[in-house]
């Protein structure tokens, strides 16, 4: 089993043409599109998604690309998790909060061995040429091993995941993700927010870029009143930001990376 | 064999997600992605297109979500049909079109078990939570008497279908979906269009939010010549407006919900 | 192993109603998309795209489907090339390039025995109710030569693919294609960019719609500096305009079909 994220869309032939490369390599094998729709070359977006999704996926090869750094000297990689999980990808941070969400990561290898590589391997699609082509010889029985040279995870790329800044009354967060519903994602948990006494039923004052809004903190947006603006934890345990029957990012004009201030309202 | 249906749209993990649940608890069956790009929260629209789609699809369980009433008190449902296809998703009119055009439901489950569902069950998403992973179960062997108590089917919610208002000359009907190409389709059908005698050849005057256009009905639009506006039976069986190699909802401006006026034109 | 190529995007129920309709008549059969994003009605557009991919799919039949004359006389297809492959879809130019480029067409068939159809057929979804099933039925068994009479590959609908101008220190070319991160691919390759004197390194002029902007030729663009422009040879060997970290089509305001005038900068 191969599950897929990249920032290829859904709109290009790059995904089926990935597909056509691994099922020449692995006819067996079967692809589970996680999603394709990444913000285009949005590495920490990838990797915080990829992390979310790991644990409802079956044990196999996590194959992943979001590769603004393809044809430069980033390095290509293999992981391999505590749990005998693998990961093909970049060298750019976008595997290793996925790894890290499984256990953390046991072992690591440069894909060096142009023997599982598409030849002539292209400049600027080693999403077909080379990481497809190894996670598919992966899938068919090549061993981990024979990628290329070992390498420390103490040297892997790492990325800065934004924190949020918890005070004595306020919190100032970041906008992660706005999903198709206008839900937006927060680098955030219900932990955090209760620790300035937001609890469900509270009412909250949200600023966004020198706008103030009126929000309330619930379980689930149902919970309140259509048009309401809603502060809930999501399914993903991060708090999120939510209009019921509405749009929160579009009324508040939130987008991924917008600080976002949070207070008990007075 | 599942099939799958849902307003998730094509950019997030949610499908992905769902998939992988899936194949975690049953990891032969197969998916068939109907669609996700249902209008957000558009129960109507995606209760009519999974109504046009089953008659296509394998024998099998047919799970669909549009869902905004999650985390509220609505029921969460699973409906067999006389054929004995298997329906889950959530109680409220979503699934009903469907069953009964394929014969009628002849039984209904709560899902009130959760030893078929993910633990713990999030307040916002129970497509991965719930209905996924009951497909799956389903899927997998379990009986549907396992599910949950009966339901009388008279009780479910049911959703209200727009109906055409066909006069003595003129016919009242409401665009229903707009496709890729632009199309329009209506909530009427060839034999009430002909009823007002309107029949392939018939030059036709249609009225959209007081603008008036001409038209002509035909049995194509390839019968047509490029940028007339045609009125075709289409191939789910509803009158469709369309503009030979042309986007006939930009040209009108019609959007699902319009009302749309029709008459012989004089 | 069936590929799925199409303009029908990714919102509608085109593509999911022509997934079921082939795992109904062929339950075993992988489907692999290719890609359903083609611009609409852009045949050109399809065509080129799925010549592109054939080369990295398993063998097998090639199903594709950009078909503004349905309902037309235009003729229904199969083709079968040198190395055996199959290839169903509309007589409109769309599948020769893909058939060429894998050695070419070496048998033609009308698509004629409604045996292999739906019934009824509907006069403007033959993805439905012709390409797929009959695509199935090959991948079920059915012989080419039952589906219907001979044709002459020489009498086959053919696209006018366009040629770019090569002169003595400048070239007229056409953006073909842009892509999901704006870079804009023109019908030019490698070698007719190098006999004007455009070698990776050298400074380039492009014009576009009067516009004039400056270039770099160089073999991939993280050989050059964020923000610039570069012109390099894709993955799929044409000579395509990107900006290294950002989008060249949204900077240039170009489109398919665009004019671009390249020559060695002054």
């Amino acid at each position: 089993m191969i599950t897929f994220l990249t920032d290829f869309g859904p709109m290009d032939d790059f995904v089926g043409t990935c597909h056509g490369v691994i099922k020449r390599i692995a006819p067996e094998v079967e692809i589970i599109d996680i999603t394709h729709g990444i913000s285009p070359q949005a590495v920490l977006e990838g990797a915080l998604m990829l992390a979310n999704a790991v644990p409802y996926m079956p044990d196999g090869i996590h194959l992943a690309v979001v590769d603004p750094g393809v044809g430069s000297d980033r390095k290509a990689l293999a992981l391999r998790d505590v749990g005998d999980r693998l990961y093909v990808g970049p060298d750019n941070g976008l595997l290793i909060p996925a790894a890290e969400r499984l256990g953390g990561i046991s072992a690591a290898r440069e894909l060096a061995n142009p023997a599982f590589w598409l030849e002539p391997v292209s400049a600027t699609f080693h999403g077909r040429d080379v990481f497809a082509p190894v996670a598919a010889h992966l899938a068919a029985g090549a061993e981990f091993e024979e990628l290329g040279r070992e390498l420390d995870p103490a040297e892997l790329v790492r990325l800065e995941v934004p924190e949020p800044s918890i005070g004595a009354s306020s919190i100032r967060a970041r906008a992660l993700t706005v999903d198709r519903f206008g839900n937006v994602q927060l680098n955030l948990n219900r932990e955090q927010l209760e620790r300035v006494g937001i609890l469900p039923g509270v009412q909250v004052e949200l600023e966004l870029a020198t706008e103030h809004y009126y929000a309330v903190a619930a379980r689930t947006f149902s919970d309140v009143r259509p048009g309401e603006i809603v502060l809930y934890e999501d399914a993903y345990e991060n708090v999120s930001i939510a209009i019921t029957s509405g749009n929160a990012a579009e009324t508040l004009t939130a987008a991924p990376g917008n600080e976002v201030r949070i207070r008990v309202a007075r």
